[in-house]
């Protein structure tokens, strides 16, 4: 890697966080220059519901390697949602989970995964912030993402979570890939 | 496609069969000529529990993919299984199942799906048959099985179920592609 002359730190990393469903999954890429973070880009797949269950899951599969292709980032970050749901929902969620781990780990990327309620401590200070509070403070810290829709925000908030904790940990890419 | 001259009725479809667990991901492969069933090969996938779990589930995803590589199906069929089970595990299987999804439906192939109380039906002609009676049903239809493990049998179970649902309904893999 040819660095530039003018750089002290490590080269900057981009984040692909991914906050997936079947219906919609919500996926934000960063920036992590250093200690600053920029917004790159975000949006939101929502496979057509009336297709094929394995259609569905393949389209949500496809259109996340889809975005690690356009988007080139070095690693990703996956929320844990884990709400009270019936066992058939809580099955469906696993599928699209999976879609969101292997669309990045065939792809090379470290996939980091991160519970919701560390997800909310990390941007707000409290596990039991609301949806807007975590969007709320996605936009201060990366006021680029706009008026990012409530699954885009929270795919960018897990995505910064990650930021964040590989501030704290001091971990290189290739360190903790190694680990 | 061209036909054998001596072949009367359609060309042989080869049906991959798969009981996913993230620990224990059985297959199985059969043939099915005319109303002729025959054994490809079989066996069982399981990612050493050891690794993280990304890679657990990026190495299942990719050895049903290499299954498919290596055995050239035209179809698959993946068991609906779903006992009781905590939330956690729940969610677990949905990752499981998924990998069994998207692979055959990444390589273009038909994914059908089956619930466990339907294989057990087809196969034994009751719901609540148990694992041995499937197992020894499956040893009788494809001798060839041999002594294939439980997690394999079941798998070709799922692919004899399919089988079977494609000679009683008499769609051809086209026709149901397109449907």
């Amino acid at each position: 890697m040819i660095l530039d002359a003018a750089r002290s730190g490590p080269a900057p990393v981009r984040i692909l966080g991914l906050d997936p469903g079947l219906r919609r999954t919500g996926w934000g890429v960063i920036s992590l220059d250093g200690a600053r973070l920029s917004h790159i880009a975000h949006g939101v797949i929502a496979p057509p519901e009336s297709a094929p269950f394995a259609e569905r899951l393949l389209q949500l599969f496809q259109e996340i390697a889809a975005v690690i292709t356009e988007h080139a980032p070095d690693e990703a970050a996956v929320e844990e949602t884990f709400v009270n749901m019936n066992p058939a929902s809580t099955l469906k969620l696993g599928h699209a989970r999976a879609a969101a781990i292997i669309a990045p780990a065939q792809a090379g990327l470290l996939v980091a995964e991160y519970a919701a309620t560390v997800v909310k401590k990390a941007l707000v200070g409290t596990g039991g912030a609301d949806k807007a509070q975590v969007a709320f403070m996605v936009r201060r810290i990366l006021p680029a993402a706009g008026a990012a829709s409530a699954d885009a925000a929270d795919a960018l908030a897990v995505a910064i979570t990650h930021a964040n904790s590989r501030k704290l940990t001091g971990l290189s890419a290739k360190a903790r890939a190694a680990g």
